[in-house]
């Protein structure tokens, strides 16, 4: 109900769903640290009271007016960024960021009303991105809404839906990983271990995983990383002075998936000169900004971000379903 | 002789090519920022006393041992960023910033030691860049050195030697506009006026100049730019509302000539969401970072920065010239 204190579970109504919206029952949910971000966040436009949670995998209970693309029945993903179809984003190859149904509006995103509210009160309860999964029952606008083979089993349906998508388009789309490359991968929460897989999908040679957790060495390696640097292990020296010497100059990609800008810094400072790309995946809590030396751009690197790896929810789910 | 102080004219010795050099008589050479920007710049390593200018067209006059690829007579331009055309970066697509000879260090490439001293005390002067060409002769190594066809006239050969070449291939090789792309350009020295041509034979239909100076409003439109912005001139608004105003939501492509952090920071934010690109071409004289608010860029926006326009000199200013 306030950023940044407990959780409560509640008796919540679920009005059935409206024009162009589906009422999903949740079969899995899992926590994203978007959630906790936030959760914590204070002094955002008011969206307290709000439901979190925004990965998850359901079946459809009910359609309202307009909805052809989803049938009652039906084995959904919800996915925080729409798919509206129609604008110019949706309609180019080059944008997965629909400007049709903007992200991160605490209402329904057509008319910015709630379909939740405390059963005790009748008091409404704030949609979150679009998706709101920690409840039994959600209403999700069909722009967001991901149809998937019902053979897919909802537990790995549901990280479909935001983190292990997120990683691996990450590799395919945005870095576009070539085979033989190096990568170094910053932090190795749910998204970074998919962004792990995704490279050793796509044929990367020297897979670096960054993590202050030393339990994570065992299950990246599992997940595709052939290395492992331990920030707190590595003396005097940077992060990024090992991975230039690891790979000789510096890693093709970088991917930070932790959102902290100066860890953000950091990975920029590992991608080789010439052409090394860093992928910015983590969403950031704070207001300071990324900084990056000009010196350092101008030899031939670059800096990319991404919402959900680049992907477009309605085509590429399904192909990593499969 | 001194960081700052005017630049004063000496009688020199320039020495014999050794093995890989070339002594070139300058036929043309034309003051680019950047010689200002090292002019100025204090607490490098010490590299006065030198002679500056890198941006130049001349005539081969002597050759060292092992050059085969240019001979006495020969039109040349030297350029300022090597091609050894053994490294890894050279023998890559992706990269023209040579790591067989680095860019920047005083001396001769090969050796270090200069080829340039005083005639009347013998002290020796360094070179600059690989090139010094505010001078009669000069000495060049041969990854420097880039043959052109000798009906290319000098004064226009001179100008493919950096800024031309460089705004050309950040519209080409950089950015890659596509037909029917929105830009903006900030700063219309020749870098920028460069970059207006580079998108206009790309086909973009919209090219914004910017800058502080309103005599470059008339030369910008003979070279391509559709509509002017002066900075000066739009009240409380910032450039990059104004670009996304005249944008429908920010420029495809934004490029930086100036090499202000600042407007740096600006080009980013005047790119559209989902795909916009800025590309930094500008040498900046200070040491503070760029900064890129972390949320803007998770928008699908991208940073790039190179040297050259991404241009390989010996394959690339031979097709400009053409």
């Amino acid at each position: 109900k306030v950023a940044g204190q407990p959780l409560e579970m509640e008796e919540v109504e679920v009005a059935p769903p409206r024009a162009h919206e589906v009422r999903i029952k949740i079969l899995c949910t899992s926590l994203c640290h978007t959630d906790v971000t936030f959760w914590r966040l204070k002094g955002f436009p008011p969206r307290h009271p709000s439901i979190l949670g925004h990965e998850a995998a359901g079946v459809v209970e009910s359609v309202g007016d307009h909805v052809h693309e989803v049938a009652v029945g039906d084995t959904v993903v919800p996915v925080f960024l729409a798919q509206c179809g129609d604008c110019p984003d949706c309609l180019s190859d080059r944008s997965n960021i629909c400007s049709g149904l903007p992200a991160g509006r605490p209402g329904m995103p057509r008319d910015g009303t709630t379909r939740f509210s405390f059963a005790a009160t009748g008091e409404p309860i704030n949609n979150f991105l679009g998706v709101s999964s920690f409840t039994e029952y959600t209403v999700v606008d069909v722009a967001h809404v991901v149809r998937l083979d019902p053979g897919v089993p909802p537990e790995k349906a549901c990280l479909l839906s935001c983190g292990v998508s997120t990683g691996i388009g990450a590799a395919w789309k945005v870095a576009a990983v070539e085979p033989g490359s190096s990568v170094a991968v910053f932090g190795l929460g749910a998204v970074g271990l998919a962004v792990a897989q995704g490279c050793r999908m796509r044929g990367a040679k020297r897979i670096i995983g960054v993590d202050l957790n030393p339990e994570k060495r065992d299950i990246g390696k599992r997940l595709g990383i052939t290395d492992f640097i331990n920030p707190n292990d590595i003396g005097e020296r940077t992060v990024s002075e090992v991975v230039k010497e690891m790979t000789g100059g510096g890693a093709d990609y970088c991917f930070e998936c932790i959102g902290s800008t100066s860890v953000m810094a950091e990975a920029f400072q590992s991608s080789r000169k010439g052409w090394g790309k860093t992928v910015v995946l983590g969403v950031s809590n704070g207001v300071a900004p990324m900084s990056i030396p000009s010196h350092d751009i101008l030899m031939g690197r670059s800096v990319v971000g991404s919402l959900f790896g680049g992907l477009k929810p309605k085509a590429d789910i399904p192909i990593l379903a499969q």
